[in-house]
């Protein structure tokens, strides 16, 4: 199977000047600019994992037969799409997180004469993705269902990121609001839904499959959204910087991360009293505290568990699934995350 | 014809109601709370004319025959759609503008506890439309073009939002990029399509039209968007703020405005001088010496001349077109707005 990611990168090109010349809407060249300048900045810099895994699934949903000029394009342009919803949320979340880079550059709102303007960018990222839709997709049966599917996800990561937003809030006044219940919650609209449900929802509706039908198809990836999540909470403070690019600060931040929900579950009443004390503070004497807590609470020992009994899962569910092609997009995905060191 | 308002509010009841039992997305109890106070600071405290719109001219597109109960209520639904999209770009917008107040009340990001959240419940907004969409009209053969149209109009309105982003960047330094060919755009995108050409085809899709037979209607629509805001620029310096219940800052907030274009093509090299140096200050003086500069160059009188012709004109473009209801409804538009003082 031939690496997709230089013809998905020549499908960018090919959809950027398409947005650029929307026939909805006159640019002038200022506007042009403006739209070209955000979107190379904003869209193509990640790992573009998302995006390439639509076309590696409607692949092997379509038994590793090789794809036409034109159903390959129509991947990348559905992968697209997805790169570009999470553009749409990393631009906005960065303003709401008040954070500094993204992406080893500086966020996007940070750029001189940018500013809250990014608020708008976000919003027209957002507006993009529909009018690639209606270019591409306008006249296939199933274009009604992408344009449910695409609005449902995001309606519930935004929600996702409500429930984070809020409970971040009620977590700086009171630790024991986090739990484990409440962090599955948000992981799971927040980031499970568009990152490994969508991708493969859009690649069964390019192969004609009704989604209706899939509902163990969805509650498999949002288990693995969940385990993906979980890891990266892990990476955040155990994780070798050198490896992941950044260094983590979810311990200063007060984030609702599964290792201090596990903290919380495992300690005693001073153990808790010392976590109260120095979650969310940004002095590194505070960190280094809450870090040697998880030292012996023996953190790192739950989410070893927590793994192997979650892969263990996982598979359980994938192999009970009745279509082999099925079974394959979904063993490719967990192939891709377990044991992850980045 | 009775008044729709009353059935209007109830809807908005039982619409909410709806998003708060969405089974979409597992509410708790503080996120439900969070969303319903949202809903209510934001959704229906304006003036309710462009959701009260789509009623009147569904009305009229039936030949004032009286509609059934389902028929009320789902012109009403969509009614709330425009509404929920027009809070929706007033929580941003305000965010962007770095705004107070809105309709008598400080603007939502504003109170304790909310500030940049506002930015997700500003995309919750944008997301409920289309819950309220799929929960409504599903179902009905027009359902695909509701969705084109509501992404379509929501994508020119904030590419409108960018180039008055983009051009009020620009006219700090530079207040010659201002012209009324600029003006004319903005307005087009940022306000026309969605507050008058929205609800006519929001009513025109119940009818059973197809929108691209109308592009007339939209077009003599987007005309009445654009003089309407040009009002509003005039009503901003010239109104009378106890009857628009606001005192305008287009002077001070360095606006791109009907008048300071205008004033910008009848100003000699002093005159212009004279603006550049005053416009965009927050020193009432200068705001007086800017509003002396209008009485001189009898903006007033431009304005006037505007007007007339602005109407003639519609009118003409209203009385050509074929159909009877389709007439009745764009004068009953012209008529709520012509010579308006607030």
């Amino acid at each position: 199977m031939s690496d997709p990611k230089p013809k998905f990168l020549e499908v960018y090109t090919v959809l950027k000047s398409e947005l650029l010349d929307d026939p909805a809407f006159e640019f002038a060249d200022d506007s042009r600019q403006w739209v070209e300048r955000m979107l190379d900045y904003n869209v193509p810099g990640g790992k573009l994992n998302r995006g390439l895994s639509v076309i590696d699934s409607y692949r092997l949903l379509k038994d590793g037969k090789e794809l036409s000029d034109d159903e390959l394009f129509l991947a990348c342009a559905l992968g697209w799409c997805i790169e570009w919803l999470q553009a749409y949320f990393l631009v906005l979340d960065d303003i709401m997180d008040g954070s500094h880079t993204r992406r080893g550059q500086p966020c996007w709102f940070r750029l001189p004469q940018i500013g809250l303007i990014a608020v708008n960018d976000g919003l027209i990222l957002r507006n993009q993705i529909f009018r690639i839709l209606k270019n591409h997709f306008r006249g296939k049966p199933y274009y009604v269902d992408l344009l449910d599917l695409f609005n449902e996800v995001e309606f519930q990561t935004a929600s996702g990121q409500m429930i984070d937003l809020i409970t971040t809030l009620q977590g700086e006044k009171d630790l024991s609001k986090y739990s484990l219940p409440i962090h599955r919650r948000i992981v799971q609209y927040k980031t499970a839904y568009y990152s490994f449900y969508l991708p493969v929802a859009c690649a069964l509706l390019m192969a004609g499959e009704n989604l209706d039908k899939h509902t163990d198809v969805k509650n498999v990836l949002v288990e693995m959204g969940t385990y993906f999540q979980v890891q990266d909470d892990f990476l955040d403070c155990f994780g070798d910087p050198e490896v992941i690019g950044k260094v983590g600060t979810d311990i200063e931040d007060f984030k609702c991360s599964w290792l201090v929900v596990k903290a919380l579950e495992r300690a005693n009443e001073d153990q808790k009293k010392l976590l109260y004390e120095n979650y969310g503070k940004a002095d590194p004497a505070c960190v280094a505290k809450v870090k040697e807590l998880y030292q012996t609470l023996d953190i790192q020992g739950a989410f070893m568990e927590y793994e192997s009994k979650s892969y263990e899962n996982i598979t359980k569910q994938i192999e009970g699934h009745p279509s082999k092609a099925v079974q394959a997009v979904l063993k490719s995905f967990l192939a891709k995350i377990y044991k992850r060191q980045k």
